[in-house]
């Protein structure tokens, strides 16, 4: 599902997104929160009228771009990428100020206003949302913590999620279900003993989140340790692998088990100058902003049957563009990459149904251009 | 027609700009030579292929963003708009060096490297880009030089527009038509004088440029001494008028026999917030970023049937979006405004033919929204 972080898919219209393929957005609950405030999108009616999106919308807790503040780079941790700079490094006007039982104290990146988060509160500010699919509030512990602090904050998080289920079943909106979020870091009983937790709590749906390895292997080991638990392809309700979407992401967390993903990848590349491309040794990117593209008849991908490349625009035109900074060039490229990995969605699920997954994985894996 | 200043309609895609209903685009000379260069888009076929628009370009002859960096604020100067600051006072990395007989030398705001502009380079540029209409090399003299001066500016113009004729009879694109530009500032008798030497020079189209006067009436005024001269209606040549495109300046042109006008306005607007709207005396424009639009649920425009307003959109939805600076307000605030003005002078048109002109004109005047 594509972000629609601040109540829109960066550049798009809703109908552009459906008519991409795409049946639910994210919408972030911290930015939200913040402003315009839930309360102001609740006088609208909801998120849904709010953006004029009538399809599902999953709203996260407001958590992670919380303890993302107080962390460091957890974003950067949970994908598994170098860190851009020392730990803490970077200059941010948000702050975590204290994590304690009853909820999180931080400081708005916006106005710096001190505000406190509660599981409650996360889940009042998704019922005045009204999501579809609201996600209970946890602490995304980051990489570089120890064990013995992931235990405890894992406990915690399970604590906040009957909290929130409690909170849910009181007062929230009948309609609206609620995805728990197996924690424990990269140790395998905590791991384990989170899904189980999760998987008990009675909640509607699984996400899978907090740092899961330092490289792309240990991510698959430790979602292979919480899918396992949650019962494979038997488990009814549907997983939610939180934050991952690369193109070799997507295809190991299906072949995992997971059945839906949210990222801002595809957008955000797009507006880098990046398209999606089926080249397995370059992470499935080009960069349409490079010199080598400046006399470029080819277009985006050949064959692909995207609107940006139906358009039929060469290389070279969209490299000027970007050099050009202009917003045509960032729009065609979020088209083009959102359709990208829905055509690949598309194509797991059908092999799933025919019973092909391994064969169409591998497929893609090599290279082959998703068919959707 | 739209502005496509770096070969593209800003956020928008061809195929979107012709179905707001506009036939023709006009993409900038400067610009273009500077980056990515003619000789580039030549290798791409030409600017239509290069962009993908299908439809007639208008290409200008780059002397307006030329001399625009020389004499200060000459965009304000020709709309009649306030100084924005002490002439000069300005800062910009370009800077006319000189203006001589040949042509104009001038360092490039991109690079700072020193060019010359001679009117055949801006014929074999324009050829090069493919346009179907160029305009010739003219000096856009400004508001604040003297009689003396524009006298003998329009002087150099005229064997300026010669010299460009010449070039393009021996060299054009055969089926490349080529306008010649009206000058003579606020002057009567120069501004007759020049008409007069434009139409008789054999352009295919006339088009009228400089400054035109320190408010709209005498704006309208120095265009109606050419459009005198240029024989109103009976002229079977296209008369265009450069760079003026705000909603009352379009009637109050069409009522002088201008038949095309080009103008960023629309596009620029939208970029900041600005919609157009049938509000005569706030210029015909809402500013959607204001916070008395923050819990309203009005459309952009009632009844207005652009793709933006009929998206359902409301006010307070936009102006949220306009806060967070997300490329989808600029966007669809892009499409309306283009949209207001395609109805506008499609009433415009259905009005000449109906022999209604004036009727229409003052409705529109009075704040009758535009049908198309």
């Amino acid at each position: 599902m594509p972000l629609a972080t601040k109540a829109t898919v960066k550049g798009l219209e809703p109908r552009e997104v459906s008519e991409l393929g795409y049946d639910m957005v994210l919408g972030n609950t911290y930015h939200l929160f913040l402003h315009p405030g839930h309360e102001l999108i609740a006088r609208f009616g909801g998120l849904h009228r709010f953006m004029g999106w009538d399809r599902p919308i999953v709203t996260d807790s407001g958590g992670f771009q919380v303890f993302s503040m107080g962390h460091g780079m957890v974003a950067d941790e949970i994908k598994a990428r170098p860190p851009r700079a020392a730990m803490g490094g970077q200059e941010r006007a948000g702050k975590v100020l204290a994590i304690e039982e009853d909820g999180v104290r931080f400081r708005s990146h916006l106005d710096g206003s001190e505000k406190l988060l509660r599981p409650e509160t996360s889940m009042e500010v998704q019922a005045a949302l009204g999501s579809d699919l609201a996600l209970v509030f946890d602490e995304c512990t980051p990489f570089h913590v120890d064990r013995e602090y992931t235990a405890r904050s894992t406990q915690r998080t399970h604590r906040w999620l009957d909290r929130c289920l409690r909170w849910h079943a009181d007062h929230g909106p009948p309609d609206q279900l609620v995805y728990g979020i197996v924690q424990g870091g990269v140790h395998e009983d905590l791991r384990v003993a989170s899904a189980r937790a999760v998987a008990a709590s009675g909640c509607d749906g699984i996400a899978i989140g907090g740092s899961l390895g330092a490289d792309k292997e240990e991510i698959y080991r430790v979602t292979g340790w919480a899918t396992a638990v949650l019962g494979g392809r038997d488990e009814l309700r549907p997983r939610h692998l939180l934050g991952i979407g690369e193109v070799d992401d997507l295809i190991a967390g299906v072949e995992l088990g997971i059945d839906t993903f949210d990222c801002a990848m595809p957008t955000r590349l797009g507006r880098h100058g990046m398209a999606l491309v089926p080249d397995p040794e370059h992470r499935w990117r080009v960069d349409l902003g490079a010199a080598r593209w400046r006399d470029s008849h080819e277009p985006i991908m050949e064959g692909c049957p995207c609107p940006a490349c139906a358009a039929g625009h060469p290389r070279g035109y969209l490299r000027y563009l970007l050099k050009s900074r202009e917003l045509t060039a960032l729009r065609l490229l979020s088209i083009h990459n959102l359709a990208f990995l829905s055509r690949l969605m598309a194509d797991l699920r059908h092999a799933i149904a025919a019973g092909t997954l391994a064969e169409t994985a591998r497929a893609l894996r090599n290279g082959v251009a998703p068919q959707g």
